[in-house]
């Protein structure tokens, strides 16, 4: 096919073929059905211009059409619409443009592969209440493959174990050695801080800044160790969490560097950050410049806000999800700064995955205060023009107004525990909140070791709360051998790395005999809770029916129609007995009831004497 | 009309028609649309029984059909349905009912009253956003008729102003007296704690334990002094707002004492307490008996809970609303312990009002702690299987996480006037937030000025908030001469006499020369803005916009085509100054406003300098 499309360019004359150009996405599939594709074409070389003015494209293939070419401000961009045919097989073709005269053409390959088989069985089958999703930081959980610490080339070459915002040489083989020590502890899905490169000059661990949104950072094992580790996950029945970041791309994003024109990023006179006020968003008073600065100012100075408004920009973050998914076998979707982004577009991003992938799980960060600003970014059920379609998001008002004060406040009329209960009461808002993914901490938020002052008996509580409560478990990296730390004097602080995870690290806490004996107590308490947890249809797939605390003490049940889970916490400092006549409405014809953790057997009559700052959680007989 | 019941009872001689039936409603109207009516007919003699086993009964008027008798097992009691013909004509018609044979016949007289003129314009218009409600303790605000402070025969005989929880005498002529004064301050709507008759031992002040809903508390002046009171507020273009309670009774109301059957109010093996628990009744996780204990369990001891499932109860509770309504020519309707009740039957009891009274306006107490709970209760925009019609709750989410914290609380991201902010952006989950009604204060909590430790500034500018806020300001009988009293060690201390409202007080605080300079400082105030507000299109029927609070300033517009006025609510201890350009979408073209409190002209160019802890109020120009 050939098309010829009239420039507003003057006619300029392009230089042979010969050099490279970069092709956005690198390859598609055959059947998909995003088979309308859009190829962003990028020359490097300032010397050279794409855009000529009597341009003309064509395609060695009759399986593609090129249906449009767009031009941007910058002539070394050039983009093409193009549409695959249904039936069309794996190829390689080549698509030849220029001016009209052969000696000004250009030409690139482009690849359709066969789709990844097992779609919707081996990959993208999503996370659920049924899985144990572990957050892990590659740079900071194991180094696997010391030979990538440095990468030659890349503008951060920090490698300093001393420091926690320079790189630690931590990677995807580093995790890829230790899926039996996860799926031991009941860990049934990985959640990684991205993994795109972000070849930043500094900050680099954190992996925000994608700086090519097509690579795989060298640095943790690139695109190789990536599958290799998904592989390796899909043989164990476990699954992989992509972290997504449409918002904002790192300032060294050739897209950023070379701009295609003003318009693929937000700019401001001046630099304006975000006010990160959710409430510009929803709120019906808001003015037009509060959600402005919101969502159109940039997240901090390293990364620029994407316009999400531009359709080619659009394209661009779209086609690289589902371009994801396709190429490693991903099989949840967690995006980043939610709140930040275009809402509508969104929107658009999380329909194209479902239509592709029906199984796929989606979750949004969400971190702000107040279940009706939550429940406002995902499905939920209010009658109000715009609905977002995201499944769930990541549950900070559980945290924040849920375990935290259980665990931290005396108990009140609105406090302490009763905050957990009243929280949860408020979940008549969201659609499905069986999908909130709940969680004590994260990379972002002190580690809930160092919340509760190192109490291990409040952390178990709050682990017995994760590991039963409605929605989806995450736990972070490490925290099953009481890894510390705050945010105070900084963040970095909460990314230290796992012990034993680097040779020749004096401990190795991947290994019983290298945890101390507090240690083991708790990593046991987790790994026999998570496991059994795997095994409970109550817990992962019942209902759940929760009782107004009184006295510090506050009872739910998880059930279906084959077991029943009976959880009591009491968040007082010392023993409480709890009469169980009011619980009888769950209690039924039970008589006892098993301690899960310790396997003892419990009688279950008038009364149930619970142990201080503890969550009992009994499978009733 | 003839109307033959068969009895289950033996049939039982009844004795003649001499002595007093007691009839519920009194009396009826032509031309309700609430036309039919039930009946609920006591003999008060436990000597005699009215349910006869061959029961007939007829009415000497052609336009009241009787539809149908209903017993009871108390057989002191019977209930007629009647239907009133559309056309009939004001009459007292008879109703005779008895056995077959003519001595055994009871008769009573039924009157149809014409209708109160002027439905629609002279009463049952409502309050709205253009209203100032001042709320008033009829026992506590002044003694206008002293010859009704004891009256005979009734159980509480106490009269000691020296106590918080005995009668002090106040009455309906004493607020009648005072209706210039409530006018000149800005009042436009009067809502009374209940007028209904409390013959209760004691605790009567508070008015909330009816003891015959048809008859107005006689130490309050009774049913005439009621009348005369809200035909004056109509003469001043006042209106009245009615405190219902359908929750609960007092102990000693005829069909408790003398109860119909086992089924009109709950009854527990044990006294049981209501939990007080709102999320027991929208919990998606909540048991029934949590939800039982909420609504079925008593709110106090001295007060049984109605059982609203019985349909009798139902028509007894709803036709007194109306009877109401029509016979006092209320205005607005307040609904007591909103939460408390059947949901679906308050649906009832809303809909009926509204479809006799399409103007009426109608709020429910919703003493509860979050957005999405209070707005459970009311319109809103959920899609859920309970949908209430309830227009708007009292707002105990702008007080309790709004302007409470925004000058009592250090400003931080979730902290100070940052709430307030955040808590009317949760709006959106509101059908019409604009008629939700606020407050800083009531009979049940501290008195705003306690809550501000005597503070005036913190008090004016709560009070500037108050009065343009959105939604209808409610104020409480004398804080505008700065009436203290916390709610320890009893909540008696909120429900102070107002200086000046008996007989020979030593202050007289309705008078400005009985006032302290300070009192007369916050009076004037209040005052002034009340005035204000009245006049100010954009207070009483415009927009909000709010901008997000940044150093513990926040600033907010109200606004119409007519007219901006620009809030700027410093929270600070210090005087603060602010960049205006933020708010140039409001500002627009003004370029100076109007002090609406001192009336001085302010430039408005690049900034503002904002006094110490206040709420600057400016009329754009």
């Amino acid at each position: 096919m050939k098309k010829i499309i009239f420039s507003w360019l003057l006619l300029i004359v392009i230089a042979g073929s010969a050099q490279h150009l970069d092709v956005y996405p690198t390859h598609w599939w055959v059947q998909m059905k995003w088979n309308k594709v859009q190829l962003l074409v990028h020359e490097a070389d300032p010397k050279y211009i794409l855009a000529v003015e009597k341009l003309t494209a064509r395609c060695s293939s009759p399986d593609i059409k090129i249906k449009d070419i767009h031009k941007v401000e910058n002539r070394r961009y050039l983009l093409f619409d193009i549409e695959i045919a249904p039936n069309a097989k794996p190829q390689v073709a080549t698509i030849s443009f220029g001016g009209i005269v052969p000696k000004e053409q250009r030409s690139f390959r482009f690849e359709l592969k066969a789709r990844r088989p097992g779609n919707g069985t081996a990959f993208a089958n999503g996370a659920t209440a049924a899985d144990l999703i572990y957050l892990i930081m590659p740079d900071r959980f194991s180094n696997g493959d010391p030979t990538n610490d440095r990468v030659a080339g890349m503008r951060d070459q920090s490698l300093n174990r001393d420091s926690v915002f320079e790189r630690h040489g931590g990677d995807l083989k580093g995790i890829q050695n230790h899926l039996d020590y996860l799926k031991d502890l009941g860990v049934t899905a990985v959640w990684l801080n991205p993994v795109i490169e972000n070849d930043m000059p500094d900050r680099t661990e954190h992996g925000y800044a994608f700086t090519d949104h097509y690579k795989i950072d060298p640095r943790i094992g690139g695109a190789t160790a990536y599958k290799d580790l998904i592989n390796a996950l899909h043989a164990k029945g476990m699954k992989m969490i992509q972290d997504a970041v449409y918002n904002h791309t790192g300032l060294e994003h050739i897209l950023f560097r070379d701009q295609p024109d003003s318009t693929w990023f937000h700019r401001w006179p001046a630099f304006t950050q975000t006010n990160y006020k959710d409430q510009a968003v929803f709120d019906p008073y808001g003015s037009k410049i509060d959600k402005k600065i919101m969502q159109d100012g940039w997240f901090v100075t390293t990364m620029p806000d994407w316009n999400q408004q531009n359709p080619f920009v659009q394209n661009f973050l779209i086609q690289h999800a589902l371009w994801c998914v396709e190429e490693f076998g991903i099989d949840g979707w967690r995006i980043d700064t939610y709140a930040y982004n275009d809402l509508g577009f969104m929107n658009r991003c999380n329909h194209a995955l479902y239509d592709e992938y029906p199984k796929i799980s989606i979750f949004g960060e969400t971190w702000v205060h107040g279940v009706p600003n939550q429940s406002y970014f995902c499905q939920n059920n209010y009658s109000i023009p715009f609905k977002s379609n995201l499944q769930a998001t990541t549950d900070f008002q559980t945290l924040f107004y849920g375990i935290i004060p259980a665990v931290s406040e005396p108990f009140g009329w609105t406090e302490g525990v009763n905050k957990l209960y009243t929280t949860l009461a408020q979940d008549f808002v969201y659609k499905d909140p069986t999908r909130e993914v709940i969680f004590l901490d994260n990379h972002d938020l002190p580690r809930f070791y160092s919340v509760v002052n190192e109490d291990t008996a409040k952390y178990k509580l709050a682990f017995a709360w994760l590991l039963t409560g409605r929605g989806i478990p995450q736990m972070y990296y490490g925290s099953e051998v009481l890894m510390a730390g705050t945010t105070w004097p900084n963040d970095g602080h909460v990314r230290k790395d796992f012990p034993g995870g680097w040779e020749g690290d004096k401990e190795n806490k991947f290994l019983a005999a290298g945890r101390t004996e507090k240690e083991n107590a708790v990593f046991n308490y987790i790994r026999t809770l998570a496991n059994f947890r795997k095994r409970s249809s109550a817990l992962t797939k019942g209902r759940l029916m929760q009782f107004a605390p009184y006295d510090g003490v506050y009872v739910y049940f998880r059930y279906d129609d084959q077991q029943t889970i009976m959880c009591a916490m009491n968040t007082n400092k010392k023993p409480f007995t709890i009469a169980l006549d009011r619980f009888r409405e769950r209690l039924q014809k039970f008589s006892s009831g098993t301690d899960v953790v310790s396997g003892s057997g419990i009688p279950l009559k008038d009364s149930l004497t619970l142990n201080p700052m503890s969550n009992q959680i009994l499978e009733l007989k």
